[in-house]
């Protein structure tokens, strides 16, 4: 084999591409301090809230999208292949699938409400374009168990937290909320639908705002000729507040059917949600498993006006796996659109330099051992340090560590090692300090060291 | 799609496997605590030797494999499939390709030597055993561009110094090492074998340690049917320290032909390394791209003798993207060996309970805006809080919150709301502490909590 690897080397006409797969991203040093600055608000604002990490694998069994999902993304969407034991299998495009295979293995063992979180990289085959790639990361919460409208107004606020962690407020995002349970009363009992049209109503809820009024007309006209249910639908579609919904609620008698819904707007307004959050009568999370409130959080710069996150309320998953049905609330965000909303909002600090506290180099290379030793005992300390390996010009070895962000600089000669302590330069401002071998850690707090 | 969930739901006969892809796992709460703890071992060891994250795309088009592996790897343990598109895609078996994909890609724009690190999943087609799945996720370091030798040491103590971050010692492992140098100068200079029956003797030395004595002699009489070399191939077999590879070099004229395995071995000496690390002339690392030193680290318990980590020096990747060669060394080190050398020695402590600083639970859901109130101004403090959903009972409050490990109990009342402060529990030592409304942050001294 390695002679195929010479023989590449050496005949350039079968150079190999340096770019990722198309739609997945490299994450070069910088990129992912942005990625880890990001993750850890994630797992910061879900530990804050009680919410403990899983995950999964990173592929499933296709069967485990066909039960729950919309055919639509088996089709066209996923990533599936048969391995070698003829299994059909998929690289996994979204998380709640997996995570509702594992609440189903485990709920009897854990106190109620379960409370979880993840951050997994998943693949859809789409289109790359702004704020849609093959691959991302996507933040998931989910509670398991809640009580009766609790569970979302916590999830709201957990997605919300993490937004308003890196400084957005009510200005820069929104969150549009409705809820299927009222958008299945309505259709059911005041427009008269069986589940068929019901489900072309959800198609053409889901495009609404996707395409032109005339476009909207036309796909109503066909699917509502008769003109009185066109105008309760009209009547629905221009809901624009809960109180709206409640009015309309009233109106056509839909209260009971809908009380869960009730119940839970009247929560919202005593938490400091009411707010952000809008109702939205074309928010219905396309065909997917949604049984309750729904929701996606959008970004309101005219520039990025695309949704963050979407959510809801599913109340069936479990009894695919024949577990008795117990109810779920959760997310989904993706690392994509987050950035773009960051980042269109100014929200994000600049990730140039690494973080490193000392560099070491030395004059000779008679004195490396000592070298690895002052830089093994460091690393004891805590202390992130890197060794300039080789003989190096004291000149180079001070632009090296200014170009790699450096918080210190240490040069190792043969009368240091005589007396067992060393100098270290801080870059910052030029001041030196001499430390001696027994008494490294003062170097923690001449750096002002908060790790470790 | 929803009819589909209640037909699955009501058809008992099609519930679905709650069971994960067969070699893949699960990761609930308690697993992941233990996979984020032994991860954050990894980041600290690598971070403290100034080694950047990186991280690249899941799945590589397969030519990235086929032109840097064995050909066993593609053929055989490789997740590979067709696109949409018609790529021929694969997920990533392993995290060396992508890597010096991406080097090749931007090596020009920093300054050397390039250290970074990554904590990849990673997909292989095996039949899973023990220390084997389908599924890992493996500590990959490298070092690129460093001076001769001394990256190669440095990668033995990032490597090393992982195990000893959890306390293990040369009791519990030791670091196999050889050098394809040596081995290649052996069987051209001294053989004088062509790079066929080259090829075929590395096959043969890869499997010495897995066959018996009887399998190994049988393969050599028939690879070397020549006495003369058949007794300079033994003399080889039986080199055991770096002082008789010494004498070998010399006495087959081979040092300048391995003068940077030399130079190495002679630098090792000066290093605590020394101790951990032995000769062994059967580790060759497969068919793989490795140039220079090679390594295993081997756990020393009779019961978990195996390869925990492997990895070495490899010169011509760059080479394979038209880029000028930069050596690298480097090493990966999978998830599921780590855990069941830790486990073997007794190095992980349990994980049993959740990191949760305070349950805030209410006595009547009037209270509630009053205690989603509180717990947002805990969590605006870092301090991690659970809020208990729904009116409760104080013993079942007190039950549900000594199972999930809190370390705090609040209740409210309209006392305490009235009052605007509120009795703070500690379950440790059941001492109380009454703490007011503008005054939270002395729960974290009362919990005696250090994040945040």
């Amino acid at each position: 084999m390695m002679a195929m690897v010479f023989y590449l080397a050496k005949g350039s006409s079968m150079s190999l591409s340096k770019l990722p797969y198309k739609g997945t991203r490299d994450f070069f040093p910088t990129e992912m301090r942005k990625r880890d600055f990001i993750f850890n608000r994630m797992k910061k604002i879900a530990e804050l809230h009680g919410y403990e990490a899983y995950d999964g694998p990173m592929v499933e069994e296709v069967e485990l999208y066909l039960a729950k999902s919309g055919e639509e993304l088996i089709n066209e969407q996923i990533y599936s292949f048969i391995d070698r034991g003829d299994r059909k299998v998929a690289i996994r495009p979204e998380m709640t699938p997996t995570l509702a295979r594992m609440v189903a293995q485990v709920h009897r063992e854990f106190p109620k409400p379960l409370r979880w979180y993840a951050i997994p990289n998943l693949m859809r085959y789409e289109k790359p374009q702004k704020g849609r790639l093959r691959e991302h990361w996507q933040f998931n919460c989910d509670i398991f168990g809640a009580p009766e409208a609790l569970g979302e107004i916590e999830i709201l606020q957990v997605a919300s937290g993490l937004l308003k962690s890196f400084g957005a407020t009510e200005e820069h995002f929104e969150i549009l909320l409705n809820d299927r349970r009222l958008v299945d009363a309505f259709f059911k009992q005041t427009l008269n639908f069986d589940s068929e049209r019901s489900h072309k109503l959800y198609k053409v809820l889901d495009k609404a705002k996707k395409v032109s009024n005339e476009a909207l007309g036309k796909m109503l006209d066909e699917l509502i000729p008769e003109s009185v249910k066109k105008n309760q639908f009209v009547h629905y579609l221009n809901l624009k507040t809960f109180s709206d919904v409640d009015n309309f609620l009233t109106m056509y008698g839909l209260k009971d059917a809908a009380a869960g819904f009730v119940s839970f707007y009247k929560k919202l307004s005593s938490t400091g949600l009411s707010k952000i959050v809008v109702y939205d009568p074309t928010i219905v999370r396309g065909l997917d498993y949604y049984t309750g409130v729904v929701f996606e959080i959008f970004d309101k710069s005219p520039e990025n006006r695309r949704a963050i996150c979407g959510g809801g309320a599913y109340g069936n998953l479990l009894q695919i796996f024949n577990e008795p049905a117990m109810g779920g609330v959760g997310f989904g965000l993706g690392d994509v659109t987050l950035t773009d909303f960051l980042e269109t909002h100014k929200l994000l600090p600049e990730f140039k330099a690494q973080d490193c506290d000392v560099l070491i180099s030395y004059l000779e290379d008679s004195l490396e051992p000592q070298a690895f030793e002052l830089a093994h005992k460091l690393r004891e300390l805590n202390i992130k340090t890197e060794l300039h390996l080789g003989e190096a010009k004291p000149k180079k070895v001070f632009q090296y560590a200014e170009k790699k962000g450096h918080k210190s600089v240490t040069i190792i000669g043969s009368e240091e090692v005589k007396n067992g302590s060393f100098e270290f330069k801080r870059l910052r401002d030029q001041e030196k300090a001499v430390i001696s071998l027994n008494q490294l850690s003062e170097l923690k707090e001449f750096l002002e060291l908060t790790h470790g």
